[in-house]
């Protein structure tokens, strides 16, 4: 039982939220350099219904939120960017190349999302859809330790997402955690896009040990993913659309731009 | 925007986790002391139907679990110190002597809850209910910093406990909350009992100053709880009567002992 069980989050100059929408399980994550003059920020998959909290905290806490996030093209809410968009002037939305959608900037693998002297780190890590990308914070000595991962729906705590919609593939899944995931530190924290009972975080190393498909070999993942018998997904004929615009279903034409790194 | 937006969490010596139950929006907290040889564990505020949860988490991790503590009787669930106590033998109740209930140890103001090396300071933060405290982690050296406060229902994120019932008083909760809570460090993390909104973590400093209840004077604190006009709690002809007797419904007899500290 090694070191995947230390926790303590990180630097002292990074303040980070974790905030949650029930109705959809999902998971916001806020994190800003408070050393910065400026005080950027960045939200990670906000919420439309809970957009208007997450400005708020923001501006009580005095940030300059830069960039509002997307892990993927979620099919299960709205992605709360377009809101945020709308009532913050200057925020950018990202999301992968790989996603097709529309988004101010996109990212690739291997790309830097800078925000103040901390950053991110874009890893592609498709197969629950083919554009979702894990961001995972820096690795350096002025970054924070351990590292935090948000991993969206590729690995979610005991679990993952399900990979029979857009462009998913359980054997790209199965590859994407391996290879991007599971070799980074073992106390690099998990922060899943979701939970559903009521976790907030995991490590690399409780989820290489625990997780109860990931730990298992590809031919089984690949069986246990065909066997899940999952629902039709109640939101996706609605949120699919909306999000592959980033939120903002009214703008038909937005200009796009890559993302300088 | 001073120093209660710089983020860490704690020491490495200290294993965290916060736990939600979506129903009653509660919030479970483990804590563990990894660097001792039993790993020994407590769990702040568990649910009876989340138990089996927290009882799997502790067990994946290599915890020991010795305590299940109480902040206070809970009128809105269940606990889940008697399921706890039933299924993993050796785990002692903790609530507070002038909470009036059953448990295995009573604690006071200013006793300490040890675990490890670590450990967690008793403070009387009665309002909400008669009995209430709040749990916070050590001041010295070798303690998680900046500090941690279980603030029970004494104080939410942006709000607080109702004061109508269970010998409630919104005049002690106001000198309760400022005594106790708002004399901490300022980057202290508060870790209430619910959260109704999303979010999962504060700090004194901004409650000190965004609390819209609070911040406000003595009078108009108590005037605003006198004036929330809520319902009647749905769950309180339940809860209460399991709660006096720390989930143990159907033990009559137990021996109590005060915690040695």
């Amino acid at each position: 039982m090694g070191d995947y069980t230390t926790v303590s989050v990180p630097s002292s100059k990074l303040l980070f939220r974790q905030l949650f929408e029930k109705e959809s399980s999902t998971n916001t994550y806020l994190l800003a350099d408070v050393t910065h003059p400026q005080k950027p920020a960045l939200l990670v998959d906000p919420v439309d219904k809970t957009a208007d909290r997450d400005i708020s905290i923001i501006k009580e806490l005095g940030l300059t939120l830069i960039y509002a996030i997307n892990t993927h093209v979620h099919a299960d809410h709205v992605t709360g960017t377009g809101v945020i968009k709308n009532k913050v002037p200057g925020v950018k939305s990202i999301i992968s190349k790989a996603s097709n959608s529309k988004a101010d900037l996109f990212v690739e693998h291997g790309d830097k999302i800078h925000f103040g002297n901390l950053f991110l780190e874009v890893r592609a890590t498709p197969g629950h859809t083919l554009g979702c990308v894990t961001y995972v914070t820096g690795d350096g000595p002025d970054q924070p330790q351990p590292r935090m991962a948000f991993t969206g729906d590729a690995l979610l705590i005991r679990g993952c997402g399900r990979t029979d919609f857009q462009g998913g593939s359980s054997l790209q899944l199965y590859n994407s955690v391996h290879s991007q995931i599971f070799t980074l530190p073992k106390d690099t924290f998990v922060y899943p896009a979701h939970d559903y009972k009521g976790f907030t975080v995991s490590t690399v190393g409780e989820e290489m040990l625990f997780n109860p498909r990931l730990t298992k070999d590809e031919d089984t993942f690949k069986s246990i993913m065909e066997n899940l018998n999952l629902p039709y997904p109640k939101m996706i004929d609605v949120a699919v659309p909306a999000n592959m615009v980033c939120g903002l279903q009214d703008v038909t034409k937005k200009s796009c731009e890559p993302l300088a790194t």
